[in-house]
């Protein structure tokens, strides 16, 4: 058995789940999905949608829920939250890449910019003036960090990430390819026809434990700083506009736009390609559906919708159509409603 | 008193304003927000759902409109328009981060590149032959400009701008992070299930006095040129097709997609996440609401809106299945009405 | 006559038409718009929204279809299908720019990378170990290529773009600039309140002949791969979630998301900013609406929209009203129904 594999029964007992119907001592050698494992591996069913898929698994063993129990005759790890548990046993199973300690010859370091002990900074990377990364980071290559940029420990950059001037990540944060951190946000005062640039004078504060995705672009505050709280994740391609505060393990989907000064409670979940408008407040825990695009603050809790979902060309114009004729509907209602009293009058 | 303090009643005589209920010698050292203003700032109250933070501002001095002259005993600067003396003080105390005179010796500028006096290129930029870059334009670190680009006087790109050959910027432009002008446009015509590639042979014209903000992309034309005209402001992640037009003054929020060959009048405003189809006209001076969707030509100024704000789920499924229910709603409608007409001719 | 300039006559016949009302001798120098040639130039009509720019061309010959033979006097080439005719001479006038051949001295090369022969690659970029690159294929300035990435044959990648590791991309494929491959997909596990980050083990296979606009973003898969087919095309600021395959020869306009583990089939035709939800599978040859959401597997070939189109906002405020009205309207049809049956049956 090399490092890297695990018996069946240890991986139960590591993370919580009882062995069913296969021997505790098989050996894991992988993990891979239901419809690509092969003879070793382990995989995992979370729902039902995948039940075709988990009768035709070449998996060694499966990782089910309680409710599934029975779901399967191959040898399982029956646990509480099989999705969760998969998780972890991924995470075993995961080459980290290994950072290249150090900083590369090609990269760019002005005066003055301080590394910590165990930084890594890839080639062809920009630290300027007074910028400041903590012990362990990586920084991958081509990523620019502006003056007095501050990166916590145990942070990463990967290729391509820009920081303006003055911004903070905090600690164990992954910023993915094409980030933008720090731009300015969109503000202009109307004048005479044209519009007079308002300065940028905010920053961004990004808490630890964060993770955002590839292109998405995080704008500096007009005066108060643009605030994301610890343990955000933020897919990919999503805007967040100058002011904008993102509580705490809230979590974005990609293509989401959020306009400037909203303030997003924490836990809350933004489903993909909605769009918040500015100055709302959005209370903890709320679930906005993909798609959505919300104009008003929300002070509940709960799930909020606003998507039609997509229909055939034809059924979808003759609904166009009777929507700009509800008007005239509720007329031809009223009209109804009068002429059937006269009548039950006249009785 | 520093360089950088001014006297409240020195703002006011300079944009045009009234000190009320203070003393005009007050010294104002910063500009901050209702909610951060210590003792030696000023601040602006431009929106009324901003009163609570008025009624519990620390700040020494406040930026009213006529409308508010009594909303705070403060002293205070009245004016004509809050937002735009607030934009101009702002100005004031803001600090532009200085330039690095001259080409750092990372970048590499190919032969034929022209560099006109004060420019500034940044660390590991690649400026390709036969640029030419205005006199005063300031070069961020890692951009790419390819062959005969040219940027006007006084232009401004941050780290990681892309642009393709033969693209022109003009004058006073800004473009942040990871703006991309000039990728081909997307063009192809349809020949045996398979799609011909149709040559990009346009470029992007963007004048004077236009901002780009992070990660927008603006397409090269296939024929004629793409054209943002001057005064435009674009915010980040905006998409725009191949040969769009955009007019002058007009100003796009984040999100937004402009698909080809639509033409955009002067001084409009486009909502976040709008979308806007091909072939289109839009006429000067129209407002698109955040998060429409526009298929016509709109001919006449106004304000246009498509969006069904966000309701919370359950209800929402009710006026989906609703909506999927019209067509019987009218039914029943014309069925009644007939049948009251019978009953009322019977009588 | 230059190598540059065709004969009208040749023309017509290299890519199948009939030259009408003109002298198939004519020397064509430039192809252009209706609204920009001038004399020596050709240029095309497809779609009767340009009559009036046909009627004021100044070209010097044009290229119609059947159905607009007699929609112009000029010299003409009348075919089967005049866009197509026109990407066909578009790209006999198409200058591509030459490559430079080698590795510029400022790219950073590391052990073990393999170039073919004929490969180009620009300045500033990044190829990690073990990433190799097919033969004549031209990497842009600032392209970051990670470990074991693989380039096809005859590949151009535009400057800036991102290849994490391990990611292949096919022959003959373009990415513009900006694109990222190969970020992690969003994969979290809830627990407690947090999120536990589930490893992206998977990668990113990209077929030949695909083209991938500015700034779009494909995630690597968590398990198994993202896969585009060959013959994909996708336009800028795309997002595509992690596990998306998308079927051969299948188009896609800007500003789509596709979320993760969702299929689409081969020769679909997706409107820009549309919204795919995740899981889904969608088939062959569907056409999906601008803007469409799309929330549900489609089985079926055909045009599927849900997008209302921009209306005045009065007139559109009101409609919003109705619909919050519907389940009222619905309820006072029923009892309209009732009271009237009631009239009837004491008749």
């Amino acid at each position: 058995m090399t490092q890297r594999e695990h018996r069946l029964g240890d991986l139960a007992e590591r993370f919580g789940g009882e062995v069913v119907g296969g021997d505790a001592n098989l050996v894991i050698k992988r993990i891979a999905s239901l419809r690509s494992a092969q003879s070793g591996d382990i995989t995992f069913f979370s729902h039902g949608r995948y039940r075709d898929e988990l009768a035709g698994t070449r998996a060694s063993a499966v990782i089910v829920g309680a409710d599934a129990r029975d779901a399967t005759t191959l040898p399982r790890i029956v646990c509480q939250d099989p999705y969760l548990f998969f998780a972890k046993v991924a995470r075993l199973y995961h080459d980290e890449e290994a950072a290249r300690p150090g900083v590369h010859a090609s990269a760019v370091v002005l005066p003055g910019a301080r590394l910590a002990p165990g930084v890594s900074v890839g080639p062809l990377c920009v630290i300027e003036e007074e910028a400041a990364i903590g012990a362990g980071s990586r920084i991958g290559p081509g990523c620019m960090l502006g003056r007095r940029v501050k990166i916590g420990d145990g942070t990463q950059l990967h290729a391509g990430v820009t920081v303006y001037a003055g911004c903070e990540i905090g600690e164990r944060a992954t910023l993915h390819s094409g980030v933008v951190v720090g731009a300015d946000g969109f503000g202009y005062a109307p004048t005479a026809g044209k519009w007079l640039k308002i300065p940028q004078m905010g920053s961004v504060r990004i808490g630890a434990d964060v993770e955002i995705g590839a292109n998405t672009t995080i704008d500096r505050g007009a005066l108060d700083d643009t605030v994301i709280e610890e343990g955000v994740k933020l897919d990919n391609q999503i805007q967040i506009g100058h002011n904008v505060r993102i509580g705490a393990n809230t979590a974005i989907a990609g293509c989401v736009g959020i306009a400037g000064s909203t303030r997003i409670g924490s836990h809350c979940m933004i489903g993909g390609a909605a769009m918040i408008g500015g100055h709302l407040t959005i209370a903890d825990r709320v679930i906005v559906a993909g798609g959505t695009v919300v104009t008003k603050s929300i002070d509940a809790a709960g799930t909020y919708v606003s998507v039609i979902p997509a229909t055939p060309a034809r059924e979808w114009r003759r609904t166009v159509a009777m929507l700009r004729n509800l008007e005239r509907m509720s007329e031809r209602l009223r009209l109804l409603e009068r002429r059937l009293a006269e009548l039950e009058n006249e009785k």
